[in-house]
């Protein structure tokens, strides 16, 4: 028997009121990832081509290229980024309380970064790198005029967590803690994420990863799938990388995986909509419809943002994926991953809030 | 007699094919202006009262007061801005040669402006300040929910531009030399537009002003006078800016004067579109039809980048304007003052180009 899931289909749910907020002093959600800087440039020549990046895909780039890709670039945009970071602003425009944990240079890039979540209201656990650990990340995002986008980043200070540079606090006061797939691409962050994951348990938090990118996933194959067996109650990623932790081209033969795993998973999948993959079967939910996509940058982590808040408000897992559809539809309408409408207003009026 | 103008309004006008563009060695047009960094806030809730601002207007602030302003601000997004640095982007973003002439100091800031300029193919003559002069200008725009923005502004090495900063030969190529007028704000500007202005007449450019702020033709409104009525061919304003100028109340009456002047005059009106003044009379030229306003930041600037350019190509001025309503069309509907689209693409959709 290949098929464990009885697959059906969604109208868009109509929404019904959350559940109230957490308490005074808990967090809906903690997310701990790689701190960054978005630079962004619309490429409507397709530069990215000439410095030798795959188009639609994230490639990892020295220090000593950071020159070469500005001075290629067009005009930018800079603004605050990191998947997970963008999630978790995209929870605090929707008027949930929740916090971040990351690694930041002590430059004016890494003030930016503190600066934009902490003026959010985002309870913030901020490492500052030595400066043998680099400069603050950043993220050079070329955006193809089929709102494609591709990605040069520079993990730099971001990715130096360790164990010591993580505050138990935050995650015990918090309802999910949400994990960034990338943070794995440096072995001390490693270690650091399984001693997040089992604190977590230790204090009710639910664990939800992130697997960030398809060639992420490939790199970390065996720890994803370790981490998702035994620590994950949450899984979130798109087609491309789920297809990847399981090896297989049959979205189907994830899906049975995933039920054996016993894991709740949410796939999303562009403008097709998400399915969310619980223990009773497969639930697709639609996408937002949205007049003109400009960018789809944020998309994944603005639907995580409506997703995780969801369920840390107690809603089931449709109608969280039915916000994070929502939120989704926001981000992709502009340049850049976080939000710019009254998110919380959005959700109120559509009934979920 | 107190109108002279037989007021029509236009439909749409039918876009016909623009001149060649200029020579290999022209320029369409060369700006002068006050170099700036946008520091970009969506303000969902007004922070902007509490700093002392006007709502719509432009406040300048002093260096001591930066870090308050950004400290108060949500997360920002940041991009080179300034309003004819603006229009010069947007006449390069519809394939046009251009120049600019400006002053920023040697911080991260100012690199980063003259960055985003060079890489579309601007020609640049950008003075470098002394330490004392101040750092990069910037301007802290906030974005309320309805659009509008309210700016605070510092600006700094921006505005300490000198008669010997400024390289004539753009000005000797271009068709038309665009000032702004808010570089009037400081004496030693007010000496180098003169000589500007001078040098554009015996070169045969053709000169275009843009009154920038009424606030700002409150404080200069002699000098602007006197240079409307001896060195002007082209004259840029909003209308709150015109009957500034004017002392005026009335429209007509405003145009009236425009008449007795005789300078070619454009005022944008926001969602009424824009009057054109020529010698025969006032034609007005409707606003871009568009699905949700988010920001209106730019909006001017970009109707001048589709205005001048079509004059510079050859257009009547009507015609011109109407390439200038396609632009601000496009800039109003994301953040920021910068355009996002390919406007070249979407001109020549159009018919324009």
């Amino acid at each position: 028997m290949e098929i464990f899931y009885a697959r059906r289909v969604t109208t868009p749910p109509t929404p019904v009121s959350l559940r109230q907020k957490p308490g005074p002093n808990q967090l809906a959600v903690t997310g701990i990832g790689n701190a960054m800087l978005d630079v962004i440039s619309q490429d409507h020549h397709e530069v990215f081509r000439q410095l030798g990046l795959t188009k639609a895909a994230m490639t990892l780039i020295g220090e000593e290229r950071l020159d070469e890709f500005y001075q290629a670039m067009g005009p930018t945009m800079q603004m605050s980024g990191g998947s997970v970071a963008n999630s978790i602003a995209g929870i605090a425009a929707l008027g949930g309380t929740c916090g971040y944990i990351g690694k930041v240079a002590d430059d004016e890039f890494g003030e930016r970064f503190t600066h934009d979540l902490r003026t959010m209201g985002v309870e913030l656990d901020i490492a500052i790198a030595k400066p043998h650990e680099g400069a603050t990340g950043r993220c050079h995002v070329f955006i193809s005029d089929d709102a494609q986008r591709t990605m040069a980043t520079y993990l730099g200070a971001s990715n130096q967590l360790q164990v010591d540079d993580i505050r138990e606090d935050l995650i015990a006061r918090s309802e999910i803690t949400y994990i960034e797939g990338y943070l794995y691409d440096l072995p001390p962050a490693k270690i650091a994420i399984q001693k997040v994951a089992n604190f977590a348990h230790e204090h009710d938090s639910m664990v939800a990863l992130s697997l960030s990118d398809m060639f992420c996933v490939d790199r970390h194959r065996r720890d994803f799938l370790s981490l998702v067996t035994h620590d994950v109650d949450v899984l979130l990623a798109n087609e491309s990388e789920i297809l990847s932790l399981f090896q297989t081209n049959n979205l189907e033969h994830a899906y049975s995986s995933l039920n054996e795993i016993g894991v709740l998973a949410v796939i999303t999948r562009g403008a097709q909509g998400a399915d969310v993959a619980t223990f009773d079967g497969v639930v697709s939910v639609p996408a937002s419809e949205v007049a003109h996509v400009v960018d789809q940058n944020g998309a994944g982590d603005l639907f995580a943002s409506g997703f995780l808040y969801g369920l840390a408000l107690g809603a089931d897992p449709v109608e969280a994926a039915a916000l994070g559809s929502l939120c989704a539809g926001e981000i992709i309408q502009h340049l850049g991953a976080r939000p710019e409408s009254d998110l919380e207003a959005m959700a109120a009026e559509a009934g979920f809030l």
